[in-house]
């Protein structure tokens, strides 16, 4: 297929990625891996306090809260604050709207925890008269679980709601945050919760191999015997730092160096209200861009992150989706499949180092591939 | 303290890490990170699937093996594959003469296994009269765990003999070798064994964040429904990467991206046999040119890997180790601390992008060191 435009390239000459993260980060981001570090040496251990000192500034929280980071990912991070805070035998409530509300259910069943579910479909955020029903009629649930922002539809589940409801039934509450984290503004001083997890990819624009949970110093320092793995042991992984300011087990070392630069850039951005501005922006130009094209969103407004963007998968017959990827890739745009279960959808994110000309280009772009996929949207939406 | 020589520096300005790993890497390895990828696109998975497809070929087992990567560290690799192939409730046998030998242990109890313990001190090798009677006198040990090289002291266990043991007494052997893994042969059509796990950063000379298990495919399809985590589930990894071809959990790309290249380089320096000839001359070197200025290693040479090198702490009161080790990074030369219990010590790694050449340098630096410290040890010897 013949491309009028020139493929779109990073400062690395890499695709765009239009993903919920890992995501395209700034070179500088990158080029700070390019180097050796011993993981028991000075120098890293300097680099890892300061990234490790930084993150409850993102939520107020620097007084109150203290980092534990989770070599692996995102998902190991929040098994390993589910089964730290969560005994074995214990009920939580799980807000599930989404893969990863159901994954945080696979995880409490494997552990060997209780979770009770309550579920709304992926377009629908929790129902917090229900919430409340549930929490009312069974004393034994100690904890909820909610995600900040679901990435399997992009929707923004109202997490200050969903805190206030919790803190007034005397449980506590545990947050995903992995795809909203330094975007979505959550303040600790106003949002009562015991941790939230996110990673190192996602909105503070560093590379994969990194999670963290930031957790209450009070709630966490109740977790010990809770975790039913070594490795997963977010008290004793903190509690080894605060005797030796060292990792248990062997770091990411390139990954923690490259956060701590994604981190200055952050700041540098203005933190979140900085950040999210920018996500905001691409969000309102991807979406108004694709709405003029044809395309529909999943969720209403008021409902969207500006994380990521759900669209509908046009009827047109001419509308092949491996091909549209392609054609988008060749173009230098890498997009994301859908992982609904309630629409035929596909995905494309608004965050990384992507900019409004980005987007701009993108939705330039998607309108000449349905040119030559000989697609007419504009007409049959 | 002025310094007679230039510090010593890698190809990228860093001081050269003399330590078990993570290590010096090549310049190569490092730059393959300064990119972004989507962890769902073809690029990336093409990557990856090399090299899962190339690690069996190390042990000689592509046939029977399969790779089932883990995102984290190396103790991740090992937790997953204790939890994956001991079910819950079931005896093993732990084969301890060191720190990650009693981690093996620490893991199965936390997780509920039943481990069986044969230990022996940290400078002598397991006592297979004794393993032998352990494994008669008990028919539920199902399983027998081992670490082929300890870096607690650097002693070499006889991971042939052990697994010859372990076979005729029909048990499941599960070997960590982790510091060993592709410096010293291990033949899985000679040594019968279930698992081996290592990791990117040892001897493949990667950069930190993945660990791997390479598991005999017949053993892997018995172990459905074992682990108690989601996480570190080897089968559900595994079943996931047979239908998808994609990690469940986000991957640390840019390290395995790196480790991709790591394992070019690798094959180009001739295998298993290029690189363990490499390590042994450089620790032949380190070896030869320590005991030369009177300080003298933990282990007789019989029992040696060529990986780490553990020297017994000087007596001489002149020598205080912090100023040893800061003089050494000072000249380029990071070493690392002991972990002994039977001996106060330091170890020297031999592992990573060194040469001969570089080793002599830092025996000659030593030797400096020592002058300025007013340290006479070849006359105390």
């Amino acid at each position: 297929m013949s491309q009028a435009r020139n493929p779109a390239v990073s400062e690395t000459g890499d695709p765009l990625l239009l993903t919920p993260g890992p995501l395209t980060t700034s070179k500088a981001v990158k080029q700070a891996m390019v180097h050796d570090w011993g993981s028991r040496d000075a120098t890293f251990i300097a680099i890892n306090r300061a990234v490790m000192e930084e993150l409850p500034k993102i939520i107020h929280g620097e007084a109150d809260f203290v980092t534990v980071p989770m070599q692996g990912s995102g998902t190991f991070a929040v098994e390993a604050m589910l089964t730290t805070f969560v005994p074995r035998g214990s009920k939580i409530l799980v807000l599930i709207n989404g893969a990863y509300g159901q994954r945080a259910k696979r995880i409490l069943e494997i552990a060997g925890r209780e979770p009770v579910i309550h579920e709304t479909a992926e377009d629908t955020p929790p129902d917090l008269t229900e919430v409340e029903k549930l929490l009312v009629a069974d004393p034994a649930i100690g904890h909820v679980f909610a995600v900040h922002c679901e990435t399997t539809s992009g929707i923004r589940n109202p997490i200050e709601a969903i805190a206030g409801l919790v803190k007034r039934h005397g449980r506590r509450l545990l947050i995903d945050s992995m795809s909203a984290f330094g975007a979505l503004p959550l303040d600790s001083r106003e949002t009562y919760f015991d941790a939230v997890a996110a990673s190192s990819n996602k909105c503070i624009q560093g590379v994969p191999g990194l999670g963290f949970v930031i957790a209450r110093k009070s709630a966490l320092a109740e977790t010990k015997g809770n975790a039913t793995t070594l490795v997963l042991d977010l008290h004793d992984q903190h509690a080894v730092f605060e005797r030796t300011g060292q990792y248990r087990f062997t770091p990411p070392i390139h990954v923690i160096v490259a956060f701590h630069q994604a981190l200055q850039e952050f700041w540098a951005e203005g933190g979140v209200s900085g950040r999210g501005e920018r996500y905001s922006d691409n969000a309102r130009i991807l979406i108004e861009g694709m709405e003029e094209l044809g395309f529909r969103t999943l969720l209403p407004a008021a409902r969207q992150a500006p994380i990521i963007i759900t669209f509908h998968m046009p009827q047109d017959k001419n509308f092949v989706f491996q091909r549209f990827y392609d054609a988008l890739k060749d173009s230098g745009y890498v997009i994301y499949p859908g992982k609904l279960t309630v629409a035929d959808s596909f995905r494309i994110g608004c965050i990384g180092a992507l900019d409004a000309q980005n987007m701009r280009s993108f939705v330039a772009t998607v309108s000449d591939v349905l040119a030559q996929m000989g697609v007419g949207l504009k007409s049959a939406a």
